[in-house]
């Protein structure tokens, strides 16, 4: 698979910007699957099988995982997507970063091991930290550029003296010099939507992969409007929390219960998507 | 056991500012381990045996364990430091960098599972990315300042505008007001003597994490000389590579080849500490 083109081809086919982050939290498992050997990964296979004619890529955070020992479930999670909903990309959040002869084994890690087709990086350590997975012909290489946390800016939003930021610096580099290969983009949040728009006028039609809806109180509106390219696609709106967990608490089944936070988000950013998109695509 | 108390124990029990850092490469292992199913463990345990009276610090580096899925072999390791070389302190090179909630299961993943006492932090995503980790009583963080690589300039060192780098911003915060349980370090590299003397000079004797000697090109008397606190302390000047292959294409025992090394390494740096450091200690 190439990312790009999967996530082109996603946007369209699936009519969705919505991504669906896999952050199995183990205190928040619904009780069918407590004690279960494979809980994490049985969660979110039926996370997985409810939502995928609803997403453009699933993102699974791998600290999730890690955590708990269960970077085995990791692997069988990844290969179950490729497998039973063939198409989807699939964006292992990892944010790596180190010096070349380390972010090669962690490219190994990303690539081979896992077969993700999309690795997020941080692109504190430069160049020669984010060279080895643009080297995996066909893999997405997405940059933290404006994250969606309290303290994305500490650093980020950074004046460098000539009235660019930090993040500005990323978003220019990233979109320019380091991206030979046609398989970089950026990560930026949904709780800045001006920063946002201001990445979108730096990168052309570059994806983005959104954080920040859902729990962490980003808008969609302001989201698909500072974000979206003329087209109405450019985008990869990430839910997690909202989505994963929507059935908590209320004794329903928990994927149907996803499936429809699913249905209700993707046809939030739909309806905001831009003019260019034939009504017949919306809702 | 405290990391920060640990450490200056080491510093001057094993009169040591060595750090030996645990990259196991496949590709690199000794003909005598090839095949074993724990051939990456065994590699490192011999390491360990042959060097922890040398060293103040372990540090493995995961992404050379979770490219071949050697979790376990990880843990065993770490295990293994820590019952037959007690007070040697483990630090967890991960580099991990993430939002609050995904930051406490990086937390997790190296503390609790891994039983690492310290771990290395990019500080790209800010103070509430970095916080989970200082919640954890007596584990060390040790931020990503100026790192070692031909690109850590790329944004480390792009001048805030007011004089100051990026990297500068970074040591005064971790030296500020990030650090009111004392337990941040930084990470500094070798290669840029004149950035570690700045570093030494905007954060008193906070410990610094100094990788770049050996097969980085780093040099040992400018590092000593720019880094060293005044009482001839302060610095995990790491080697990896330059120690854990010294044997290579020798035909000799690697473990032998690398307690050599180690102590030149060892040597090399104490001839160049501070005069207030006594002579019978050196060498």
């Amino acid at each position: 698979m190439d990312f790009m083109k999967a996530l082109r081809a996603a946007w369209r086919e699936r009519n969705s910007l919505l991504c669906v982050g896999l952050d199995p939290d183990p205190a928040r498992l619904p009780s069918s699957l407590a004690g279960k050997p494979r809980a994490v990964f049985e969660f979110c296979r039926e996370i997985v099988d409810a939502t995928a004619d609803l997403v453009c890529a699933f993102k699974p955070q791998i600290a999730y995982f890690a955590a708990c020992r269960a970077e085995d479930q990791l692997e069988a999670l990844i290969e179950y997507i490729h497998i039973q909903h063939s198409g989807t990309p699939v964006i292992l959040d990892a944010k790596r970063g180190d010096i070349g002869s380390t972010a090669s084994r962690y490219a190994e890690e990303a690539f081979a091991r896992y077969r993700a087709d999309a690795i997020t990086v941080n692109p504190y350590m430069g160049w020669d930290s984010v060279e080895p997975y643009l080297m995996w012909e066909g893999r997405g290489v997405i940059l933290l550029c404006r994250t969606s946390n309290p303290g994305g800016g500490d650093f980020q939003n950074l004046d460098l003296g000539n009235g660019e930021k930090l993040y500005e610096r990323v978003a220019r580099l990233a979109s320019g010099s380091w991206n030979a290969t046609g398989n970089c983009a950026l990560v930026v949040g949904a709780t800045f939507p001006d920063e946002l728009a201001r990445v979108r006028a730096l990168v052309g039609d570059m994806p983005l992969l959104v954080p920040g809806i859902g729990a962490q109180g980003g808008d969609i509106a302001a989201t698909v409007s500072a974000g979206q390219t003329s087209d109405g696609l450019g985008l990869m709106i990430n839910s997690s929390r909202a989505i994963l967990y929507a059935g908590e608490g209320n004794g329903g089944n928990f994927a149907d219960a996803a499936r429809r936070a699913a249905l209700d988000t993707r046809a939030a950013i739909n309806t905001c998507r831009g003019a260019s998109v034939s009504p017949l695509f919306r809702g």
